[in-house]
């Protein structure tokens, strides 16, 4: 085996460039939602080169929608193709899904970014752009590792499914889309963002709406109105307190070192129709997090619970409630076993690797693992290269080893997980 | 000129139905900015037949915007005519304009209305809809003054130049066309609605929008980035402190029954771009009041000076100040002499129709008399039946009574004001 692991670090340092020329043309190609198919096309590329068994389809929103666990803003997904690679293994070993998104977060204020967010910009061993950290550099991680073992002559035994997904960003629709056609496997790994940590428990989240309704005068008598602003703010500072609340109660040692294990994070504000006008209605929209421990239905009810209590800190609320509504993304929460046997394997190549112990701790944001586990029955761990403060920021980067070192990584776990045929690794 | 008095109010009684079905079609044809097209199309309908020189054409926004007063978010007015309708005097007499803008502010939240915005609907003496009171119903107590003027068999010696004007919800643009084409006087009235007061004094007004910006992360990860939602409410929170500052200063006692004389309205509040990511900039849009005792360039200068005062509420704007724009609407502030004559003959009108004293008080907004004023050299009076508390409102209306009596106690002022031909009127 040692033998092996030298080979592939071998692969790995002979083949940098080309990989990081791989990543640079991900960043490169703009994958926004509703923007995936240039980028898509080039992963169908790259695994045409590797000679995978390609699936390249446009995931059916009408059928889809039918399913309990779709949660998407849109149902028609043209311009935006779901990608599956599969590398067949002789049978007889364990099958793994290998699953990263392509889709990318807008760029937000570019004024605030250093580098065009799309130029894939590399200085001091850096690659800067959208998407580096969030999560294309983990998807060529993947790539790395499947390429590395193909370099090996050696033949595995179980399948590698490679799932190049769109959608994560607002609910996961790829990886449901991806698991409902067939590719799901004994077990997962997804490289999103967690600066090289090994996540086994994955927070779910899921996307709210709030309409915050005043009542509407001239802005020269706005004291014969009730703004709808002032009382967004009122409501907005009364789910801080809840996320203070819930936040409390969780204990788990995995969350140990996270400011707030699940945040309920306000992401836009909209509401007012005239300068001069007293707002009469305000809509923000926002995500919660939602505790491996609870399912997505507890923690929608204690939010509506909750507003319902508004009336307590406002009178205005008796007579006109906030409407709250769950639209959107959605993702499950989702665990593996702390003594899953990949969970063990990947320790064990992580160390072999760093040779350190990995940190091991709870996912601070929702991920494909919950679909992966509860609709594919594919239990998952999401341990990647990317910078996990740099996803959705301004100026997001990914360093450039971490991508090498996460491949070489994923490729000793593959390896291992999947068994090589005819005992081709001694 | 009591039977003068009497044959006036006997003709308004009996024209009754005419007005009331005017004001309706009127309501019903909505005029938001863009669409005044079809309703300027009925005001002209109705001049043409009360027999004045009609003059309907649309501004052109490339030349008025050279003009230091030119205040619109728009220079293509197609789609947008002014309107203005001459009833020319013999000579000799005073001249009067009589000034009502046409165009509304849009109706909102429609389930917030009773009956729909663009009905019209008459429910126990009270007509419902968008601009009843703000200010189609003054406008149509305007064409009713003169056509019952008309019913008497006399002739004016002062000119009467009615105005239909566009614009008046964004800064005043129809009634500086109408100035710049010519159509001044010796003095005006607008009958906005101030609930049958008199309001010798306008407040002036203009539009703000502030640029708040936060620092971007993952919803999941919020702590990582600053929200520029939160800090948008500090921002509105610091300028309802300066709102509360200008307003400590007002010793006039005009204003002694008004609230919040000069009021700091914040009407629009958009940003973020993502549910689930921290928002990086929010944008604020409101109104600010300016008293008559000041300059708009002074209102302005004190706001700036306010905002940048930011840093000492909270140092992040230290390093990330907002950015103040002053855009789209503005109207100057305005005043009459308390003592000037057509004060006193519309005080008298008001005392012979209605038997009492009228409330004489300063103007909570801004109005086109702070143009008429300043650029038309006429000197203006706001005096409507239109309900204060109703404009902009949901569920606007007007008293049909008062549309009668504000048309009867005009009709008495023009006849004073502009003078009778060869003393017709004994």
């Amino acid at each position: 085996m040692q033998a092996v692991k030298s080979k592939i670090k071998q692969w790995l340092d002979e083949n940098k460039q080309e990989g990081i020329d791989l990543l640079q043309s991900f960043v490169q190609a703009d994958s926004i939602q509703g923007n995936e198919q240039h980028v898509q096309q080039l992963v169908k590329q790259k695994l045409d080169e590797l000679g995978l068994q390609v699936d390249m389809w446009t995931p059916d929103g009408d059928v889809l929608k039918q399913h309990p666990y779709f949660a998407s803003p849109r149902t028609d997904f043209t311009g935006s193709p779901n990608v599956v690679g599969v590398l067949k293994g002789t049978g007889g070993g364990r099958s793994i899904v290998l699953n990263g998104h392509i889709d990318v977060v807008p760029a937000g204020d570019r004024d605030q970014w250093e580098y065009d967010p799309y130029s894939g910009e590399i200085v001091d061993g850096k690659m800067y752009g959208r998407g580096t950290t969030d999560m294309k550099g983990g998807n060529v991680s993947l790539l790395l590792a499947i390429e590395a073992i193909q370099s090996l002559d050696l033949t595995l035994k179980g399948d590698v499914l490679f799932h190049s997904v769109i959608e994560e960003e607002s609910g996961g629709l790829g990886t449901l889309a991806a698991v409902l056609r067939g590719y799901t496997a004994d077990a997962a790994i997804i490289p999103e963002p967690t600066n090289m940590k090994i996540f086994p428990k994955q927070q779910g989240s899921m996307w709210f709406r709030i309409h915050v309704k005043g009542r509407s005068a001239h802005g020269g008598t706005r004291y014969e109105g009730v703004s709808a602003i002032e009382k967004a703010f009122i409501v907005t500072e009364h789910i801080r307190k809840l996320e203070e609340a819930r936040n409390e109660r969780i204990t788990d040692p995995l969350y140990d070192n996270i400011p707030i294990p699940i945040p309920i994070n306000i992401g836009r504000i909209e509401g007012g129709e005239w300068p001069s006008s007293v707002a009469d209605i305000v809509v923000i929209e926002g995500r919660m997090g939602v505790s491996p421990e609870e399912t997505i239905e507890e923690a929608q009810a204690e939010m509506k619970t909750w507003l319902n209590q508004l009336s307590e800190v406002d009178e205005w609320f008796e007579s006109v409630p906030v409407k709250l509504e769950w639209y959107g993304a959605r993702w499950l929460p989702g665990s593996i076993d702390a003594n899953h046997e990949l969970m063990e394997i990947l320790t064990d190549a992580y160390e072999q690797v760093r040779h350190e112990q990995p940190v091991i701790e709870a996912s601070p944001w929702g991920t494909d693992g919950g679909l992966l586990t509860n609709v594919g029955d594919t239990p998952s761990i999401v341990f990647g290269p990317g910078v996990t403060e740099m996803a959705h920021f301004p100026n997001e980067f990914i360093e450039l080893d971490k991508v090498f070192e996460a491949a070489e990584i994923i490729a000793l776990a593959i390896l291992d997980w999947c068994g090589v045929a005819q005992d081709q690794s001694k």
